[in-house]
């Protein structure tokens, strides 16, 4: 059930897509939390309309956002939280010159209105 | 005021997304939780970049999720993800060979800050 | 670490994109509530796939979310609702015969969970 979104702003080109994509699911899914690799969905989302602040500083930012059924302890979702940011830290290009922020929020999801199966 | 935002993987690409904004619509509108027919909007995303899991399996998804001012029963939200599910269930392609993966979630949102009005 | 997404529906063409983004930051920005103004992340997306209830009636529709660490108190909220609503109210386009409505959410997100760094 783990969805997970990852965006970043376009004044990142270098940002290695794929790449990331493959290793923040190895990260999430090595966690305990996961009991079915398939169920973990990434997206990532390049955001082309963005603003950071009010000074004219260059800026960028990547932001991920996991949501996951509620139920998990506060140590597992700060643990899951850390496989993210892990794994953005070490992929996110530094551009010179460009301050880079990075986030990670963890969403509880409402567990009994949740839907999911296989088509 | 409900908002509902359905993602679908681009490896869906006959995705039937008129039809589907159309039959979510008279879906979610019909229950009695909704008011005002004009009030639902409904976005459809198609998600270029996305992993599922960790395999190297051919895997697709669909994602909705409907946001509602808090205060709803749980049978309520249950009755409403049903609606989309149900739609969702009928027209999503399931391409030979591939996984497909069906989920949808309910968000309440915070009821005093939100601010709606028509201009 | 707020972040603010705007999605207006592609039927507003004249939406203004750029003059949005600084003013919905300087107002945020302007509130107590926001400690470093650098810290204010926000996205605009212009929504190509939407559907507005049933009617075959011409309908817009601009959405802003409001993303903040949790613990702020209900007024904070409705203040800073109000500011993007104030500056989405008078920016958006109203062409002829188009019912255009305006929404804006606020939501708390998890402290314990969260991760923020500077790259």
């Amino acid at each position: 059930m783990p969805h997970l979104t990852v965006e970043y702003s376009c004044n990142l080109p270098d940002f290695p897509a794929p790449q990331a994509l493959r290793e923040l699911n190895a990260a999430v899914c090595a966690s305990p939390e996961v009991a079915d690799e398939a169920d973990l969905k990434t997206r990532l989302v390049r955001v082309d309309a963005f603003e950071i602040g009010t000074q004219p500083a260059q800026r960028a930012f990547v932001h991920a956002q996991l949501r996951l059924l509620s139920g998990r302890t506060p140590e597992a979702k700060a643990d899951l939280s850390e496989r993210v940011a892990g794994v953005l830290r070490r992929l996110t290009p530094r551009p010179e010159g460009v301050l880079v922020q990075l986030s990670v929020e963890i969403v509880d999801m409402d567990r009994p209105s949740y839907v999911k199966e296989r088509l």
